[in-house]
Protein backbone atom coordinates (compact mmCIF):
# COMPACT_ATOMS: atom_id res chain seq x y z
CA UNK A 1 0.00 0.00 0.00
CA UNK A 2 1.63 3.66 -0.75
CA UNK A 3 2.17 5.50 2.09
CA UNK A 4 0.61 9.26 1.21
CA UNK A 5 3.52 11.37 1.58
CA UNK A 6 2.14 15.08 1.71
CA UNK A 7 1.03 14.70 5.27
CA UNK A 8 2.66 13.63 8.18
CA UNK A 9 1.13 10.61 9.29
CA UNK A 10 2.63 10.18 12.54
CA UNK A 11 3.13 13.20 14.83
CA UNK A 12 7.03 11.87 15.44
CA UNK A 13 7.37 13.30 11.71
CA UNK A 14 8.50 16.65 9.96
CA UNK A 15 7.73 17.15 6.20
CA UNK A 16 8.63 19.77 3.56
CA UNK A 17 7.11 19.46 0.01
CA UNK A 18 7.03 21.35 -3.35
CA UNK A 19 6.79 21.43 -7.01
CA UNK A 20 10.34 21.63 -8.83
CA UNK A 21 10.66 22.33 -12.16
CA UNK A 22 12.81 19.60 -12.77
CA UNK A 23 12.61 16.33 -13.64
CA UNK A 24 13.09 13.31 -10.72
CA UNK A 25 16.74 12.32 -12.28
CA UNK A 26 18.24 15.96 -11.98
CA UNK A 27 16.49 16.10 -8.24
CA UNK A 28 18.05 12.31 -7.62
CA UNK A 29 21.37 13.18 -9.54
CA UNK A 30 21.86 16.50 -6.81
CA UNK A 31 20.77 14.13 -3.87
CA UNK A 32 23.97 11.07 -4.82
CA UNK A 33 26.49 12.56 -6.83
CA UNK A 34 28.85 14.02 -4.18
CA UNK A 35 29.98 16.90 -6.35
CA UNK A 36 26.15 18.18 -6.88
CA UNK A 37 25.44 17.19 -3.62
CA UNK A 38 28.31 19.44 -1.95
CA UNK A 39 26.86 22.78 -3.59
CA UNK A 40 23.35 22.41 -1.92
CA UNK A 41 23.04 19.87 1.29
CA UNK A 42 23.67 23.12 3.70
CA UNK A 43 21.71 26.35 3.88
CA UNK A 44 24.69 28.75 3.24
CA UNK A 45 26.62 30.28 3.94
CA UNK A 46 28.13 27.06 6.00
CA UNK A 47 29.32 24.85 3.18
CA UNK A 48 30.22 20.67 2.74
CA UNK A 49 33.86 20.04 3.26
CA UNK A 50 33.31 16.20 2.42
CA UNK A 51 31.17 14.74 0.54
CA UNK A 52 31.22 10.66 0.29
CA UNK A 53 28.55 8.40 -0.70
CA UNK A 54 27.82 5.05 -1.71
CA UNK A 55 24.56 4.52 -3.18
CA UNK A 56 23.18 1.02 -2.60
CA UNK A 57 21.29 -0.39 0.54
CA UNK A 58 23.44 -0.36 3.62
CA UNK A 59 25.84 1.90 2.13
CA UNK A 60 26.96 4.55 4.14
CA UNK A 61 27.30 8.21 3.44
CA UNK A 62 29.79 10.63 5.44
CA UNK A 63 28.40 14.43 4.86
CA UNK A 64 31.24 16.79 7.04
CA UNK A 65 29.12 20.72 6.73
CA UNK A 66 31.21 23.65 7.59
CA UNK A 67 30.03 26.57 9.52
CA UNK A 68 31.46 29.58 8.51
CA UNK A 69 33.99 29.84 11.29
CA UNK A 70 35.46 27.01 10.21
CA UNK A 71 33.83 24.26 12.64
CA UNK A 72 33.43 21.28 10.81
CA UNK A 73 30.33 18.74 12.19
CA UNK A 74 30.87 15.61 10.40
CA UNK A 75 27.36 13.44 9.82
CA UNK A 76 27.19 10.18 8.84
CA UNK A 77 24.18 7.50 7.95
CA UNK A 78 23.26 4.47 6.10
CA UNK A 79 20.91 3.85 2.64
CA UNK A 80 18.21 1.56 3.76
CA UNK A 81 16.03 2.21 0.43
CA UNK A 82 17.66 3.20 -3.08
CA UNK A 83 14.92 3.20 -6.13
CA UNK A 84 16.21 5.28 -8.94
CA UNK A 85 15.16 8.36 -9.81
CA UNK A 86 12.11 8.18 -7.36
CA UNK A 87 13.11 7.34 -3.46
CA UNK A 88 16.21 7.80 -1.18
CA UNK A 89 15.52 6.50 2.34
CA UNK A 90 18.35 6.24 4.82
CA UNK A 91 19.23 7.05 8.61
CA UNK A 92 21.41 8.26 11.31
CA UNK A 93 20.88 4.97 13.66
CA UNK A 94 23.73 3.19 12.04
CA UNK A 95 27.12 4.92 11.21
CA UNK A 96 27.88 1.70 8.63
CA UNK A 97 26.39 -1.44 7.96
CA UNK A 98 25.32 -2.20 11.02
CA UNK A 99 27.06 -0.66 13.49
CA UNK A 100 24.52 1.73 15.77
CA UNK A 101 25.17 5.24 15.47
CA UNK A 102 25.45 7.20 19.16
CA UNK A 103 21.65 8.16 18.85
CA UNK A 104 19.29 7.46 16.49
CA UNK A 105 18.02 10.53 15.94
CA UNK A 106 16.14 10.73 12.02
CA UNK A 107 15.11 8.33 8.99
CA UNK A 108 14.75 10.54 5.69
CA UNK A 109 12.81 9.15 3.19
CA UNK A 110 12.80 11.32 0.31
CA UNK A 111 10.63 10.76 -2.66
CA UNK A 112 10.76 12.33 -6.65
CA UNK A 113 7.20 12.25 -8.08
CA UNK A 114 6.62 13.06 -11.83
CA UNK A 115 4.18 15.81 -12.28
CA UNK A 116 3.16 18.22 -14.19
CA UNK A 117 6.43 18.22 -16.62
CA UNK A 118 8.36 18.58 -13.05
CA UNK A 119 8.63 16.75 -9.97
CA UNK A 120 6.84 16.34 -6.99
CA UNK A 121 9.88 17.07 -4.38
CA UNK A 122 8.71 15.70 -0.56
CA UNK A 123 11.85 15.23 2.35
CA UNK A 124 10.36 13.31 4.71
CA UNK A 125 12.22 13.14 7.95
CA UNK A 126 10.83 10.48 11.09
CA UNK A 127 11.92 10.62 14.66
CA UNK A 128 12.14 8.06 17.38
CA UNK A 129 10.98 10.32 19.61
CA UNK A 130 8.27 13.21 19.47
CA UNK A 131 10.75 15.05 21.65
CA UNK A 132 13.57 14.24 19.20
CA UNK A 133 10.92 15.64 16.14
CA UNK A 134 10.11 19.15 18.31
CA UNK A 135 13.46 19.80 18.86
CA UNK A 136 14.56 19.18 15.41
CA UNK A 137 11.51 21.77 14.45
CA UNK A 138 13.32 24.01 17.28
CA UNK A 139 16.50 23.58 15.28
CA UNK A 140 14.89 25.22 12.41
CA UNK A 141 13.85 22.57 10.19
CA UNK A 142 11.65 23.96 8.43
CA UNK A 143 13.50 27.47 7.35
CA UNK A 144 17.01 25.11 7.27
CA UNK A 145 15.34 22.10 4.68
CA UNK A 146 13.53 24.94 2.21
CA UNK A 147 16.48 27.03 1.90
CA UNK A 148 18.19 23.69 0.99
CA UNK A 149 15.25 23.11 -1.11
CA UNK A 150 15.74 26.53 -2.99
CA UNK A 151 19.25 25.60 -3.19
CA UNK A 152 18.60 22.39 -4.93
CA UNK A 153 16.28 23.59 -7.31
CA UNK A 154 18.23 26.22 -8.76
CA UNK A 155 21.35 23.39 -8.93
CA UNK A 156 19.17 21.06 -10.39
CA UNK A 157 17.76 23.88 -13.06
CA UNK A 158 21.56 23.91 -14.29
CA UNK A 159 22.11 20.27 -14.99
CA UNK B 1 36.51 -5.78 5.26
CA UNK B 2 35.05 -8.82 6.82
CA UNK B 3 33.91 -8.28 10.30
CA UNK B 4 35.12 -11.13 12.69
CA UNK B 5 32.25 -12.68 14.10
CA UNK B 6 33.25 -14.49 17.36
CA UNK B 7 34.06 -11.77 19.53
CA UNK B 8 32.17 -8.64 20.68
CA UNK B 9 33.79 -5.66 18.75
CA UNK B 10 31.96 -3.32 20.69
CA UNK B 11 31.09 -2.75 24.31
CA UNK B 12 27.53 -2.47 23.20
CA UNK B 13 27.16 -6.55 21.79
CA UNK B 14 26.29 -9.53 23.42
CA UNK B 15 26.95 -12.65 21.43
CA UNK B 16 26.54 -16.48 21.35
CA UNK B 17 28.74 -18.74 19.34
CA UNK B 18 28.85 -22.19 18.89
CA UNK B 19 29.65 -25.32 15.86
CA UNK B 20 26.06 -27.27 15.24
CA UNK B 21 26.68 -30.40 13.46
CA UNK B 22 23.54 -29.39 10.82
CA UNK B 23 24.35 -27.46 7.47
CA UNK B 24 23.71 -23.72 7.27
CA UNK B 25 20.85 -24.18 5.27
CA UNK B 26 18.70 -26.04 7.84
CA UNK B 27 19.78 -23.48 9.84
CA UNK B 28 18.48 -20.58 7.86
CA UNK B 29 15.40 -22.43 7.00
CA UNK B 30 15.02 -22.15 10.94
CA UNK B 31 15.22 -18.68 10.87
CA UNK B 32 13.35 -17.88 8.32
CA UNK B 33 10.23 -20.08 7.69
CA UNK B 34 7.38 -19.46 9.99
CA UNK B 35 6.41 -23.10 10.77
CA UNK B 36 9.83 -24.00 12.01
CA UNK B 37 10.59 -20.82 13.35
CA UNK B 38 7.58 -21.04 16.00
CA UNK B 39 8.72 -24.68 17.34
CA UNK B 40 12.42 -23.04 18.37
CA UNK B 41 12.22 -19.34 18.70
CA UNK B 42 11.50 -18.82 22.28
CA UNK B 43 12.89 -20.92 25.68
CA UNK B 44 10.15 -23.24 26.60
CA UNK B 45 7.72 -23.60 28.50
CA UNK B 46 7.23 -20.21 26.51
CA UNK B 47 5.49 -21.07 23.01
CA UNK B 48 5.44 -18.87 19.81
CA UNK B 49 1.36 -17.80 19.01
CA UNK B 50 2.00 -16.08 15.63
CA UNK B 51 5.09 -15.91 13.45
CA UNK B 52 4.90 -13.62 10.34
CA UNK B 53 8.37 -13.65 8.15
CA UNK B 54 8.46 -11.23 4.98
CA UNK B 55 11.58 -11.99 3.87
CA UNK B 56 13.47 -9.56 1.73
CA UNK B 57 15.46 -6.11 2.64
CA UNK B 58 12.58 -3.95 4.22
CA UNK B 59 10.34 -7.03 5.05
CA UNK B 60 8.98 -7.09 8.29
CA UNK B 61 8.26 -9.73 11.19
CA UNK B 62 5.78 -10.25 13.29
CA UNK B 63 6.30 -12.91 16.16
CA UNK B 64 4.30 -13.14 18.97
CA UNK B 65 5.56 -14.76 22.26
CA UNK B 66 3.18 -16.34 24.64
CA UNK B 67 3.88 -17.11 28.56
CA UNK B 68 3.08 -20.30 30.24
CA UNK B 69 0.03 -18.62 31.75
CA UNK B 70 -0.98 -17.34 28.06
CA UNK B 71 0.17 -13.60 28.40
CA UNK B 72 1.14 -12.44 24.43
CA UNK B 73 4.61 -10.41 23.82
CA UNK B 74 4.74 -9.22 20.27
CA UNK B 75 8.03 -8.35 18.74
CA UNK B 76 8.19 -6.39 15.31
CA UNK B 77 11.18 -5.84 13.03
CA UNK B 78 12.74 -5.11 9.91
CA UNK B 79 15.41 -7.34 8.05
CA UNK B 80 18.14 -4.81 6.88
CA UNK B 81 19.80 -7.68 5.09
CA UNK B 82 19.33 -11.28 3.92
CA UNK B 83 22.28 -13.63 2.39
CA UNK B 84 20.27 -17.12 1.69
CA UNK B 85 21.91 -19.64 4.01
CA UNK B 86 24.72 -17.40 5.42
CA UNK B 87 23.27 -13.91 6.92
CA UNK B 88 19.99 -12.35 8.39
CA UNK B 89 20.64 -8.76 9.49
CA UNK B 90 17.34 -7.31 11.60
CA UNK B 91 16.18 -4.54 13.58
CA UNK B 92 13.14 -3.65 16.65
CA UNK B 93 14.25 -0.13 15.04
CA UNK B 94 11.27 -0.30 12.75
CA UNK B 95 8.06 -1.85 12.75
CA UNK B 96 7.87 -1.72 9.24
CA UNK B 97 9.67 -0.27 6.36
CA UNK B 98 10.46 2.75 7.41
CA UNK B 99 8.16 3.57 10.46
CA UNK B 100 10.23 4.18 13.80
CA UNK B 101 8.95 1.68 16.51
CA UNK B 102 8.75 3.04 20.21
CA UNK B 103 12.32 2.06 21.32
CA UNK B 104 15.29 1.27 19.29
CA UNK B 105 16.69 -1.57 21.02
CA UNK B 106 18.68 -4.23 18.93
CA UNK B 107 19.86 -4.85 15.92
CA UNK B 108 20.68 -8.96 15.46
CA UNK B 109 23.63 -10.26 13.46
CA UNK B 110 23.03 -13.97 12.58
CA UNK B 111 25.61 -15.77 10.58
CA UNK B 112 26.08 -18.98 9.29
CA UNK B 113 29.34 -20.73 8.22
CA UNK B 114 30.15 -23.74 6.82
CA UNK B 115 32.70 -25.12 9.19
CA UNK B 116 33.92 -28.78 9.46
CA UNK B 117 30.88 -30.24 7.45
CA UNK B 118 28.73 -27.92 10.18
CA UNK B 119 28.19 -24.98 11.09
CA UNK B 120 29.78 -21.80 12.78
CA UNK B 121 26.19 -20.33 14.22
CA UNK B 122 26.54 -16.66 15.59
CA UNK B 123 24.18 -14.23 16.82
CA UNK B 124 25.44 -11.15 17.56
CA UNK B 125 23.14 -8.65 19.08
CA UNK B 126 23.70 -5.23 19.42
CA UNK B 127 22.22 -2.26 21.52
CA UNK B 128 22.35 1.68 20.77
CA UNK B 129 23.20 1.84 23.80
CA UNK B 130 25.88 0.33 26.85
CA UNK B 131 22.90 0.68 29.41
CA UNK B 132 20.47 -1.38 26.88
CA UNK B 133 22.70 -4.22 26.36
CA UNK B 134 23.35 -4.71 30.28
CA UNK B 135 19.79 -4.68 30.73
CA UNK B 136 19.48 -7.37 27.98
CA UNK B 137 22.24 -9.49 29.56
CA UNK B 138 20.68 -8.67 32.87
CA UNK B 139 17.12 -10.64 31.37
CA UNK B 140 18.62 -13.30 30.60
CA UNK B 141 20.34 -13.08 27.61
CA UNK B 142 23.14 -15.06 27.59
CA UNK B 143 20.74 -18.33 29.75
CA UNK B 144 17.94 -17.28 26.49
CA UNK B 145 19.56 -17.63 23.64
CA UNK B 146 21.84 -20.47 24.25
CA UNK B 147 18.43 -22.37 25.41
CA UNK B 148 17.39 -21.14 22.11
CA UNK B 149 20.20 -22.48 20.24
CA UNK B 150 20.00 -25.79 21.69
CA UNK B 151 15.97 -25.93 20.25
CA UNK B 152 17.37 -24.58 17.00
CA UNK B 153 20.44 -27.13 17.05
CA UNK B 154 17.61 -29.94 17.65
CA UNK B 155 15.08 -28.59 15.47
CA UNK B 156 17.47 -28.27 12.38
CA UNK B 157 18.73 -31.88 12.75
CA UNK B 158 15.06 -33.49 12.11
CA UNK B 159 15.40 -31.71 8.81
Amino acid sequence: MPMPMTEPTDDRDLVITRHIDVTPNALFRCWTEPALLQQWFVPKPWTIATAEVDLRVGGSNLIVMKSPEGEEMPNRGVYLDIVQDRKIVFTDAYIHAWTPSEKPFMTGIITFEPEDGGTCYTARVRHWTKTDRDAHEQMGFHEGWNQCADQLAALAATL
